[in-house]
């Protein structure tokens, strides 16, 4: 009897982030498929098989699971933040679309997760507070041209935009480039939240401007959410907080 | 000594998806603020006082929820879904930009949850898998023209496109125009996912493209959520899946 294969994120980290149904089913699983560096933040003990793998074997990895549910396994594959959001749930679609005649019996099921934008908003208070956009900078699935013209579509009509793996080694300058896409119809006071490994022990978080935004602190780990026209910052006894309001002018 | 005020999401409504930190912040509140319909999804026993309320008195709820914590109470003010998405976590800095000498030693938190584009797309796998937009589609705190602007930008751009608030009694035939604006840039096969009530018992989901979408079947209790030119819809066993793959072509 085949098995089923269900797609899991853990949230951005933190134990207390990750929702019952999640760990419910990493408390049942035969087998734990993830990148390694997922795997170690399962915060339960569990004594499913750990198949661990390189960050960027995500087809590869998919088809592991389902060949483990074939073969009758209770399989979760373990992302951060949420699976279906620039993570897992799409790459193991993406198999079962390729090859429509294999894992036809076996269950897939998503469980969805906080991710990392809605971590880093609600630790500054609510920049996503009214409409926006979650673009991710990567361009090795997809033309940098597409992106730059997501940025300016984005910018243009005014949404608070959330960039996912917005800088790396291997695309150090393009980041910049977005931000003068931005730019372009944005004040530079507009604020710009800047967070790294958000609900991890060495969680940064910070409030710039995109006058002030150094692309030197910002990279794989870092999430950032830059504001609309209307995103305000305010001073309390605490630190700066960032909302959007949820009321538009005009 | 004065309070805190801790903004928390329950999530889209199941028990079991809503966060261990939202649940502990409720298990310790000595008050909890809220809509009715959100309190009542409250889904642990509690000590605490509970002051629910009206649904479109979100001001005086968050100064309420403040003058609370000022008198020294640990408030917790609910909503479903995620409070910085669309809910009370601005509200709440709305007030305390509107008033800044007040409450000044109130401590302000806020906890994320699942919100409902993110339950709604687990459900049927993954159609936020790539590049996506929210928006709210009620004009009540924001001029329509904005929304159609942003409509068009998102479609122009090949966003996938989740709609919060997406219609009701008092704005019946405004869905069917932004569905029209989306439809300029979309064919008319591009795949549609409409969730009520998503994560409750009384949950719907359906699986339907732009020609086939019916706006009597979409109220303030649902989300859609609009593919992009490359959504695809598998047909499994299980009924369908829909997802939005990693890669974009060009």
């Amino acid at each position: 009897m085949s098995g089923c294969v269900t797609i899991v994120g853990l949230g951005p980290g933190r134990v207390d982030w990750c929702t019952p149904a999640v760990q419910e089913r990493i408390a049942s699983a035969t087998d734990l498929v993830g990148y390694d560096r997922y795997l170690d933040l399962v915060g339960q003990s569990t004594n499913a098989m750990r198949h661990g793998s390189d960050n960027r074997v995500e087809a590869e990895r998919a088809r592991h699971a389902l060949d483990l549910a074939e073969a009758g396994g209770r399989v979760v594959v373990v992302s951060s933040g949420d699976p279906g959001i620039f993570a897992m749930a799409s790459a193991v679609l993406e198999q079962l679309d390729q090859f429509p005649d294999r894992w036809s019996d076996v269950a897939v099921e998503v469980l969805p997760g906080i991710t990392a934008a809605q971590a880093l908003a609600s630790r500054v208070g609510a920049p996503l507070g009214h409409d926006f956009c979650v673009i991710s900078l990567s361009d090795v699935l997809k033309p940098w041209a597409v992106i730059e013209q997501r940025l300016a579509a984005a910018a243009g009509a005014d949404f608070v935009i959330a960039l996912y793996n917005p800088r790396s080694r291997h695309r150090p300058y393009q980041f910049a480039d977005a931000m003068a896409v931005i730019g372009r119809c944005r004040s530079l006071t507009t604020p710009v939240v800047v967070g790294r490994n958000v609900g991890r022990p060495d969680e940064s978080v910070r409030v710039v401007n995109l006058a002030t935004l150094d692309p030197e602190t910002v990279d794989m780990s870092t999430v950032v959410v830059v504001g609309s026209s209307t995103t305000r910052v305010l001073q309390r006894p605490a630190g700066s907080s960032v909302y959007t309001p949820r009321t538009y002018p005009g």
